[in-house]
């Protein structure tokens, strides 16, 4: 969601996405299962995980959706490229992500780096995620806060910071940021909700 | 330490790094603030971080040291940069990442996509780490295997899996991997002792 104010004015060629989601992604099983284990953890217990295909307590594990025996992608980064393409109505973009499951109940996060079709800097794309709806910038250097699950949570806003130069593209053309998100609200009613009511816009655009 | 085998033979041009850091990396302090907080989250207590300057139970944030004001890097993050370029003696090596504290207790992760000068497939990455001393491949797509904080805690070996082409780059020059280490053995004691080791090879190559 924040990348699509970026891409309407300079074009995303291609995305690299980390992410951190968190046990409600899964359902509210494997957010139990995060608590029990962790509980068990913290009391000498052993936990047999139920829900998860590994221990979940102080650990994370590659995302719990199956492996394309193929490619080595988990279903999770399929959807998130397929998605990512279908949301940006642009097919060439090129998109590599990496899904994990950290140790978090609520709101997943992601580390993005973009690259840009034109050169972009820090500060175009400040004041486009500030003009964004839905978007909230969290970027404060000096206190070191940034994005964070327990801030997202229950928020209907996606927060973004960490707004800096991708120190490995020297061309210019490319960007790293932070996000967190209640993926409970943005992933599902909430989401659907905006995309209705953002639809007369885009159709006009 | 998984890359170098791959550069000797192939240059690694560019890097991308998201990092999953344990709590062990701030000392014994911040994994007992790890404990205590969870604890007390689990009872419904509050918990007001000492040494840490967010809450750890069940969240993440940005890496705890200082951000450049200018640049918006940690300083995790700049020493990362520097030392990959003074260990693969590279200075043209481009790096971008991104330093988070995950409420792991032991053992750093790390996303990377790296891109060579030339074509590297994904069975020629393995191979290469399959010779490397040190490294373990854990790379089981069938049974969702890769590497984990909690196999990686306690082990000398730096434990990769999760290694597939990087889809962002249609050229065939890029790939992914996922790397899980125990940085308490991995970045002190241990590494002391295998660079004293490698020292007559590397003069010798």
């Amino acid at each position: 969601m924040p990348l699509w104010p970026i891409h309407q004015k300079n074009r995303i060629k291609r995305v690299i996405i980390s992410t951190y989601q968190a046990a409600s992604g899964a359902g509210a099983a494997a957010m139990e299962e995060l608590v029990e284990s962790t509980r068990a953890n913290l009391n000498g217990q052993v936990y047999t995980p139920k829900v998860m295909p590994h221990p979940y307590a102080f650990n994370l594990f590659n995302h719990n959706t199956a492996v394309d025996p193929e490619t080595g992608y988990n279903d999770e980064e399929t959807k998130v490229i397929k998605e990512t393409r279908k949301i940006f109505e642009d097919d060439r973009i090129a998109v590599g992500v990496t899904c994990v499951r950290v140790p978090v109940l609520r709101a997943h996060c992601e580390a993005i780096t973009f690259e840009c079709e034109k050169p972009i800097s820090e500060d175009q794309v400040r004041a486009l995620l500030a003009a964004a709806p839905g978007v909230r910038i969290v970027d404060d250097r000096a206190a070191n806060y940034f994005p964070m699950p327990i801030d997202a949570s229950g928020q209907d806003d996606v927060l973004v910071g960490r707004i800096r130069k991708d120190l490995s593209d020297p061309s210019g053309h490319s960007i790293s940021i932070f996000v967190a998100a209640d993926q409970l609200l943005k992933g599902a009613a909430l989401n659907a909700v905006q995309i209705a009511e953002l639809l007369p816009e885009r159709v006009m655009a």
